[in-house]
């Protein structure tokens, strides 16, 4: 790839020699080849690029022109620009073309074109792969799985019977769809004090997940299936690592939830929502379209549209900012008390003088 | 399945027509076929009923009776019904019947009648299957299971050496039993400052873990064996997915152990407890029998039996909610005292105007 | 082994007959064989010796001596004592020796001398597996990937391509090592409100995971490759199970990173750092050397070397304690103001009763 082939996609200008063959993006530090396209955006990497062996560079518009390289791309919007040209670059992780004899897949199961499946994958009983997948090894999918055409899915992967994946899904290594609900009658002895030996009652998990095209799920991450009918996650939402989605969950499209996140059953998530690390929801909940919710927080209460929560339990930020504020001073409020009482105490000794 | 069977089974009512057959229950808004036996138990559900194609419905006994139906079921406590329902049609996920002859048993293993062992499963040297058990693919077993009659065992469950498991387990997909428990001696430097390149020092874990009958444990979750004695499940109790549970830890019986829940080193929980999503447990922690711990906890001190607890650091319920309430009210206590300070100022003014 | 080199192990004395063989440590209730050397040196172990079938024991200085033994063994510092003890006794995973015909190894990968490898792991192109290494069932290792000797990794575990890893590693069950960072452009939307149907803009993961050498790292634990760069983890840092190390996190040597603790992109951490369990690490924040990051924290600011940080936000701990005293003192505060109050208004009163 010519450096001003890269810069087309980026819509950004070169200085220098366009011409130059690059094949791979680096930070300033890692350049070794010529042909090795050093990024340097970022400050850090940018003060970098003195002591690199690059000879190609991409800088931010912002930045004052490097000396001593044969051709440096200018680009403005720093993190768009650095997501085309990692796409630009991506090979996707290493796969055998083809099946592999070892894939165990129902002769009933149905594998579209071009579809490379790795070692000891196993495919249940009439499901479907679409095509230009690319299933890792060790994998396995159940039976009646329906998966769009172009999907990526990492080694260890665990899917269920019945889900239904919509196209171009990424689900990174040793995530589970499909797993039951947690869903039980807690023993009466909990709330009443009586040991009678009995166990939990399982409500049975016999519905489904539904996921949308363009989904990603992180690693490690778990989807359990509904009670009847499907857990669903919309098009285009993206799922971090060791996140937990439980029974019934919808989530619409376009939502980010980050890592460690845990909804609990039959919560309610509207379109581009953020949900930064480590959130619990409570089950049942409702969180609006376009809302935010801070990283560690707890939520209790529904969420409405455009709203931005925080804090344990979560309420709208500017509250939990307040509440954090009024904690800050509380050595002054203690001492301003103490203050008071000594001025009442003089006035009041004042007064008993009088008298 | 006739309509009446199901509505014996759940000791309720049939209004219509109890000979009709039915062969899945489904949500209102998802039945197509005749023999499809819609629950509208819940508002949401029941007032799906209109438009939908079901023929047959399970109704709340709060609920008025529906019209245009030829068979209506009258169920009273709703959930309990639900989970009987839930259990009559659950045909539990498919497998291939037999022992798949890719997985390898070691030849001292005994696998018991019945069993149905899937691809790719490995089962190491004298550990021991119960009759009627079914293990998915890509399961890895170590030596010296035993695992009792009726286990459920998902796709890519790890179970580590000389683990014991009781009677009737369900253990969901990509979870860990009997990793090594994470104990080190801290390197010295961090309380002395010195840079020695000295490593955390291991304690080896050499113990293991028991696991009672009736246990289910949800996806993606681990259970780390104990260092010389055993991490102990009592029987009846449930753990949900992303579930850490650390080593030497005792759980009692009949427990509901929620999503994202931490339970540190040598912690001991009684009976009937209930722990809600995303608490963390502190090493060396009791919990009595009976106890709830609220969503998002930090449980630092013992808890008593019967004990409700919740925030972070976790207190008695109620404390909590007194200072929650009292944070709510900040704003107020600043006012009041600034009103004060308002008024002891006019008082001094006037006192020292009388000088 | 006998008794008396166990002693040398510890540098401990031998009360009673050092020539007596033992095979196993247990704790003192499960003792039952000549062979079983009981470890009693908490006070509940030691308790448990009088009825113990224990011939031999290890006891801590700290203890009277036990009487009705044939030998005991006198230990200093008991956790450092039960470390080596452990380490003496543990014989490590079952597994088979050598490589199961069952393993797929790319023609190209090297696989050093004395690695034993489990049925059905898969090992990709150029991938290097250094000597005395063991590798347990199901285990799927990527494309250049290098490990070095006596890698120890338990089964389930997913390593991807490029990934580098040190000598005597240790990787727990179902670990996920190299997937892609969590890292994209929010929709526009999240913002301006405008809905345009626009899915979050990925920023692809081309860099790596180095890790050092005697790294452990628990079950079910996620470490995602960089973008351009590498995830780092340094000498001798252990990490938990249940643990996500996102993109571009750099972690120095010896740190402990307890259960369920959530790191976020581009965080630097030091040396020696114990960073306990359910902590999360806002993206880019920086903890110096020998910090301490209590249980259950949200880290959204820098630690700075040998800080020691507590809440939820975290702060130093002292402030942090300071204010959970406050909150339990908030009931005398409002009483206090309530009297204030009151007190004021008897003054006002009788101000005015003087007009």
């Amino acid at each position: 790839m010519l450096v001003r082939d890269v810069a087309a996609a980026l819509s950004a200008q070169v200085v220098g020699d366009g011409s130059l063959a690059v094949e791979r993006v680096v930070h300033p530090a890692d350049a070794a080849a010529p042909s090795d396209l050093a990024v340097a955006m970022s400050h850090e990497a940018f003060s970098a690029l003195a002591a690199s062996k690059a000879q190609a560079a991409v800088v931010s518009e912002k930045s004052p022109k490097p000396h001593g390289l044969k051709a440096v791309i200018v680009a403005s919007h720093e993190r768009s620009a650095l997501a085309r040209l990692t796409a630009l670059f991506d090979r996707g992780p290493a796969h055998q073309p083809g099946i592999h004899e070892t894939a165990i897949i129902a002769p009933d199961a149905i594998v579209g074109e071009n579809v490379n499946i790795g070692p000891y994958v196993v495919i249940g009983p009439r499901s479907r792969i679409g095509a230009n997948s690319i299933i890792l090894p060790n994998v396995t999918i159940g039976a009646d799985v329906t998966i769009g055409a172009k999907a990526l899915i990492y080694s260890g992967v665990q899917i269920g019977d019945r889900v239904s994946i919509g196209q171009r899904i990424i689900i990174q290594s040793n995530t589970s769809i499909g797993c039951d609900g947690f869903s039980f009658l807690p023993v009466p002895g909990n709330e009443g004090g009586a040991d009678n030996g009995a166990t939990p009652t399982r409500v049975h998990s016999l519905g489904t997940v539904e996921i949308g095209d363009d989904v990603e799920i992180g690693a490690n991450t778990t989807v359990a299936r509904a009670t009847l009918e499907a857990t669903r996650i919309g098009d285009g939402t993206k799922i971090d690592n060791q996140v937990q989605i439980a029974h019934n969950v919808k989530i619409g499209q376009s939502c980010l939830i980050c890592g460690m996140v845990g909804v609990s059953g039959s919560v309610q998530i509207g379109d581009r929502v953020l949900v930064a690390g480590g959130v619990g929801i409570a089950d049942h909940v409702k969180i609006g379209s376009d809302a935010m919710v801070a990283a560690g927080s707890g939520v209790g209460t529904n969420v409405p549209a455009h709203g931005r929560v925080s804090g344990y339990p979560a309420m709208p930020h500017e509250r939990t900012v307040d509440i954090y504020m009024f904690l800050a001073r509380h050595k002054r409020l203690i001492d301003d008390l103490t203050e008071v009482k000594s001025r009442l105490e003089t006035i009041e000794n004042s007064t008993a003088n009088k008298k």
